[in-house]
C-alpha cells in the first residue's frame, strides 16, 4: 500500500491531491515538468530535538580540530560544548552559533569538508534511540518522497541546515542528489594548487536559507514555484505561502511534533522548530496539519 | 545515427569514452549518479557574436522601460544602444555592462520579468540568419546533450548569462529545466503585499558565474564535481580544469569558431568567447579540439 505508515485520513488527502494533478482528465492536472515538491529537513524528514543534528556533527568538528587552534579554549562556549556540556547551546544567539559553525567547517577542502561529514554519518549515534543519526528519517516521510516520485515530482530539500553536510548522505537515505538539495551556504574559493584544482570553503557570504530566505533559494536554486511544500516551523511558513500561491492546484503540509514517546513533543517553546504562526495560517488556508502522534503509524524505519 | 551532425572522428571519440565510463564490465564505469556534464551555453550551445543574445534582449528592455526612466537619456551609452548604435557595446567595461543589465533587468517581480523574456524569445529575430534567436541552437550539441542523457547522465548549463534569462527557454530548446541551468545571479526579494508573495528581483549581491565562479558555482549548485565538461573560451577554463580533475575518467571539450560563412569565425580577438590559454590547456591535458567548420557536418537544425 502506497504511504502505508499513514493513517487512512492524512494519507487520502494526499493520495486525493496528487491523483488530481497528475490525471491529464482533470481540470487541475499539472505538466510533468512543473511538479515541484520541496521539503524542509530538521524536523520534516528527521528529528531536531533536543538540537539539530548538524549541530552533534559540529562539536565533533570541534574536538577534531581542537589541538590546532589553542585560541578556541579562551572561548568560554566552545570549551563547554567540547567537555560535553550541551547546555550552553540553548543559550547561544544567532551571531554566536554562525560563528561555531564557520569556525569549525571552514578552512577545509571540499574534499575533507566531505569526508569528515561521511565519517561521522556512518559513526555517529543517537543515544535515546540507539541508532545512527543518519537511520533516524521519518519512515511516512520517505514514503511520500516515494509516491511524489513514481507521480513524476522532483523533489527538492529547502532547509536551514548546510547543504555541503545534507548532500553528502542525502542521496542516500532520500533518494535526493545533491543538485535537488538546498541549504544554507557559504564562500568557496577555487585555486589550482601544484597542478591541482582545490575547492576550499571560506569564511563570509553566509546565506541562511530560513524564513523569507527559503523562497529567495528556490528562486536562485529551482527557478521555478512549487505546488507541493512541507515544513514544520515558522521558518518554513514563507516556503509554504509562497507555495499556494501558486497558479496550479498546491498541496502544502504542516508537521506537528506531538509524540515525546516515539519522538519528541515541543511547539511553541524551543529555539530549533518553533511553531505558531504558520499553524494560523495553515488554518486559514486549509493547509494539511499533520500530528505525528496521531497521523503516523510509525515514526522510524524498522531495524 | 547517433550524433549524425558530427563528423566521424569527434563522434569516435565522443562515443568511445562514453562506452567505457556506461559498461558496468569496464575499469572506467561511472555509477549513475555520478553523471554530471556541464556546458557552457554562450558560444558552446548557441552563438555568441557580434555580441551575446542577452545584449540583445537587455536592450530590448532598455526600451521598453525608457520611458519611465528619464535619467536614463543623459548616459550616452543608454542612449546610443537605444538608438540603435550597436557598436557603444564593444567599447563598454565590466562596470558599464553591469549596471545596464542591472538597470534593465532589477525592480521587477518574478512573474514580470519571465514575461518579458518570454516574449523576446518568442519575437526577436536574428537578421544575419533570418530566423528567432532561440532557433539558433547547435545541432551537433543537442545531440551531443540526447545522447548523454541517453546513457543516465544528468546535463547541466554553467554560464555567464543570466540564469534567470535562460530558464524561461532552455528547458524548451535544450531539454534542461531550470534547476540545471545555473547562470550568472542577483539578489531577490519576498514579501507578501495584499497577501500575495512576490518576489522581486532587486540590486545588488551579483554573481558572475565566469572563469572560477564556474567551479564555485558547480560547488554550489550541484555539489558533486562533473565528469564531463564543453566550453569555448577562457572563461570555461577553471570549469574544465576543475572537471578533468576527476577521479572518474572524465572528458573536456573546447569548440572553436571556425566558420565565418556557417556562424563566425573568431578567437583571440574579441570581447566574448576570448580563446587563448585554454587552448593551451587542452592540448597538454588532451581535451578534445572540437572545429566547428571541419567537424560538424551542420551548425543549426534544420527548419
Amino acid at each position: 500500500m502506497r504511504l502505508a505508515s499513514w493513517q487512512a485520513e492524512p494519507r487520502q488527502k494526499i493520495l486525493t491531491w496528487l491523483n488530481r494533478v497528475t490525471d491529464d482528465q482533470s481540470s487541475d492536472f499539472v505538466p510533468v515538468n512543473d511538479r515541484i515538491a520541496v521539503f524542509d529537513n530538521d524536523g520534516t524528514l528527521w528529528p531536531e530535538q533536543p538540537f539539530p543534528n548538524q549541530l552533534v556533527f559540529t562539536i565533533d568538528m570541534l574536538k577534531a580540530q581542537w589541538k590546532d587552534h589553542p585560541e578556541w579554549a579562551k572561548n568560554k562556549i566552545y570549551s563547554d560544548l567540547v567537555n560535553g556540556n550541551m547546555e550552553v547551546l540553548k543559550s547561544m544567539g544567532m551571531k554566536e552559533l554562525v560563528a561555531l559553525l564557520q569556525d569549525t567547517h571552514n578552512s577545509r577542502t571540499e574534499d575533507e569538508f566531505n569526508a569528515s561529514v561521511r565519517n561521522w554519518a556512518d559513526t555517529a549515534t543517537n543515544k535515546k534511540f540507539e541508532r545512527r543519526y543518519i537511520d533516524l528519517v521519518y519512515q511516512p516521510m520517505l514514503e511520500l518522497l516515494d509516491v511524489l516520485r513514481e507521480h513524476d515530482f522532483e523533489t527538492f530539500i529547502v532547509s536551514g541546515g548546510g547543504a555541503d553536510f545534507m548532500r553528502v548522505w542525502a542521496e542516500e537515505k532520500y533518494g535526493i542528489p545533491p543538485y535537488q538539495v538546498i541549504g544554507s551556504y557559504g564562500e568557496v574559493k577555487y585555486e589550482v594548487v601544484d597542478g591541482k584544482p582545490v575547492l576550499s570553503k571560506v569564511p563570509g557570504n553566509l546565506y541562511i536559507d530560513d524564513k523569507g530566505g527559503k523562497p529567495q533559494a528556490i528562486h536562485r536554486f529551482i527557478g521555478k514555484k512549487p505546488i507541493f511544500a512541507a515544513g514544520n516551523s515558522d521558518g518554513d511558513q514563507a516556503m509554504l505561502q509562497y507555495t499556494s500561491s501558486s497558479n496550479y492546484r498546491s498541496f502544502c503540509m504542516l508537521l506537528r511534533h506531538t509524540d515525546a514517546e516515539r519522538e519528541f513533543a515541543y511547539e511553541k517553546h524551543t529555539a530549533s522548530g518553533h511553531l505558531e504562526t504558520a499553524l494560523v495560517e495553515a488554518d486559514e488556508k486549509g493547509w494539511l496539519v499533520v500530528d505525528m502522534k496521531n497521523d503516523f503509524k510509525q515514526v522510524f524505519p524498522a531495524k
